[in-house]
């Protein structure tokens, strides 16, 4: 049996207590899958007297991440800190100079600066593993990484934030508003206090940056999503969408086109037949297609202590199936110092329909002009739903929802622009994009 | 860069001829990807002279694929040749010895020989790969393999054959008989001019032995698999299921009971609003279900060339960034020598209930004797539906379907024979399990 493989974890929440709690209980299981213990000595964080319902005797307790990091006592760091400055960024750096091994759940840390700390750990020759940083348990990153050597990738899309999956489930399942679903998610410990960063978006965005680079080849461009959240999506919208054959989605979707790179994160409709309009409540999936391989989706809990602890747990045994010395293979699948520069797509020609539903004054010539003003801009229509809005709303009113075949937003835009100047509108137009080709 | 990984290819069908004519288009990507070229130096087939679309000149040639095998002039040896005896297994047994690295699609070689081979491979220090051999390019083995280290495996199930589900899916679809769709499948190349192995389940059951082993860490038990194909299933079965919010498809199921493993290959009735019913044509998908990570579903194409190419490549750059002397991961997960002895479970106890299609003289207390015997049987019932059979069928028959709650498939047989001894039946019963939670 080999020497043991000697861990420190930073960060004792959720996560870091969980894999804590794993290691000590399945050490027998894990040193007879890896050919070596995984052997916790050494942690770090903020209070050292909460309960976390694991033993830390025996454990050497540093009260600063950093010095945690530097110290030769341990063969791997792991950071479950959070944050994309500070203490994470600084222990990572830490960690990875000294020669460490790096297991990390931070995505917001590698949006902004996993291709500079790939390039420490390459050029240090140890690994930085991060499958817990995106979709939870679901293995993405090893098969984007490993599984798809050699595959070209045209587009990877997915739904990768709990939050606005449960909330988007039970609005459509229960017919509850937005707001209700979300203190629910609140209470439930599924939506943070402050739940901006989850339903606006920004953390589909973060996963989607890390999912683009492993994908096309490139470095991580965070700051060029174009984003949109949830918070918009009315019940409305929901019950048209079922109407039509169609569940509303949060996805993140990154293609390459023939100018360059598209990444973007917004509600889409996808088929109710669809496998990704199966995916229900906090769970995720994430699809990518390739040139060899077709289409492989994966789905599974998205989040959760031990689900993202299973993912810490896959990055250690990969460590402790090395050996000190062997060539890994590059954190982002290319060499770090290979990645190409993210050149952004010209145009963002999303391809595909778009969904449209406008609240329309009920007055002789209104549809006649939407339907002009649509023409006008190169969009035919797939297909068109007019009714009378529900008994409790005011009388004059009709619900108008338009289904386009393929077509450019940039039309789209120019064509509710015209609409909305013709005056015909009661509301703001709604406007939901319908993502091509997502049958897995 | 390291010196280039020498690769000799037994077999040059489909998938062979795939992995030379991708090894050659994307050299440049996978040398960047895997730190070293990948080249293929020797090859072995039957006929030297068919045109593969693949240039063979500069390789050497070998007769017999025992020879390339044992050749110092591989560093791996791919085996596509097929069959559990034989060329294939001589000379995987002489690659390993020789202490060259193995990459396999052998489904059928692996369930009956896989732990011997592991463990000249684990003997030897090198890798015996084999993701091709399970659900063509998904990614299955290395999740299970490595993702799920440290998880403990409940129930591992999939679709694991294109052509069953290929064939169920265009029954459910479009109304067509199973004889019809599968001359279609053998028109297409989906099925095999003698389908027998695949219809029948043989198949699934092969690639299901190899999951049990990964999820379950014990010894390949490939013969103790209970199998029922698919070539009972009706469309009156389909349609059936249909109304009552079920789709059939041919499932393989592994569970661990507290008295030991179960393993099934049956027609299985999915809940219409499941990941797994939206799994369409030849597409193949397997869950696993942990007690960490919960259920991870991993959907994509499984089989043709280039996706099982797909995989094949993958192995090979696992192997390609491993150094000489690296110290591997088992094959199985956990070293050949430890995996434990399989026990099956004592009673193969179905943790679901039952549909029961049966057609029935119509003549006064028919319905009541087979309540009755449902009963004395302990058999209580979800749902039950009976109908006149279609107008073009004989008059004085019913449709009975029976939806049982959970029960045992002894309960159920023995109510059946009873049911069968009292005359009322005009045909054979039909009986498809339904599986519980297949959620995913």
């Amino acid at each position: 049996m080999s020497e043991a493989l000697r861990i420190g974890v930073a960060g004792l929440g959720t996560v870091g207590s969980s894999v804590l709690r794993i290691l000590h209980d399945k050490a027998d299981m894990l040193t007879r899958q890896c050919g070596k213990e995984i052997k916790v000595t050494a942690v770090s964080a903020r209070s050292r007297s909460r309960d976390r319902g694991v033993d830390l005797s025996g454990l050497k307790w540093f009260d600063d991440p950093v010095e945690l990091a530097a110290s030769d006592e341990i063969d791997v760091f792991v950071e479950l800190i959070g944050g994309d400055e500070g203490a994470a960024k600084v222990a990572v750096e830490t960690a990875l100079q000294a020669g460490h091994h790096v297991v990390t759940a931070n995505k917001a840390l590698l949006a902004k600066h996993g291709v500079a700390l790939a390039e420490i750990a390459e050029s240090k020759g140890v690994l930085l593993n991060f499958e817990a940083a995106v979709a939870g348990g679901i293995p993405v990153i090893k098969a984007m990484r490993e599984s798809l050597t050699g595959n070209s990738v045209s587009r990877v899309y997915g739904i990768m934030n709990g939050t606005c999956n449960y909330i988007l489930t039970r609005m459509g399942e229960e017919g509850i508003s937005f707001e209700d679903c979300l203190k629910d998610a609140q209470r439930l410990g599924y939506a943070e206090a402050d739940p901006t960063f989850d339903v606006e978006g920004n953390d589909t965005a973060h996963k989607l940056s890390l999912l683009t680079s492993l994908a096309f080849g490139t470095q991580i461009a965070a700051d060029d999503i174009d984003i949109e959240g949830i918070s918009n999506i009315s019940l409305a919208d929901i019950r048209a969408a079922d109407d039509l054959g169609y569940r509303i989605k949060l996805l993140g979707v990154a293609l390459k086109t023939e100018t360059g790179i598209e990444q973007r994160v917004h509600p889409t409709m996808v088929p109710t037949s669809s496998v990704i309009a199966q995916v229900h409540g906090v769970t995720n999936a994430v699809a990518i297609e390739t040139d060899l391989l077709g289409e492989l989706l994966l789905s599974g809990p998205g989040a959760g202590g031990d689900a993202t602890a299973s993912a810490v747990l896959g990055d250690l045994a990969d460590i402790a199936k090395s050996r000190p010395g062997f060539q890994h293979g590059p954190v982002f699948g290319s060499p770090a110092k290979t990645l190409e520069t993210y050149k952004r797509a010209d145009i963002r020609e999303h391809d595909g329909g778009f969904f449209i539903r406008l609240t329309v004054h009920d007055r002789t010539g209104a549809f006649a002009a939407i339907a002009s003003r649509m023409a006008e801009n190169g969009i035919s229509l797939e297909s068109i739903v007019q009714r009378n809005r529900d008994a409790s709303e005011e009388k004059g009113v009709k619900t108008v929802i338009l289904v386009t075949h393929a077509t450019t937003e940039t039309a789209v835009q120019k064509a509710l622009e015209a609409i909305l100047n013709d005056d015909h509108l009661v509301d703001k137009p709604q406007m939901i994009r319908i993502e091509r080709g997502t049958g897995a």
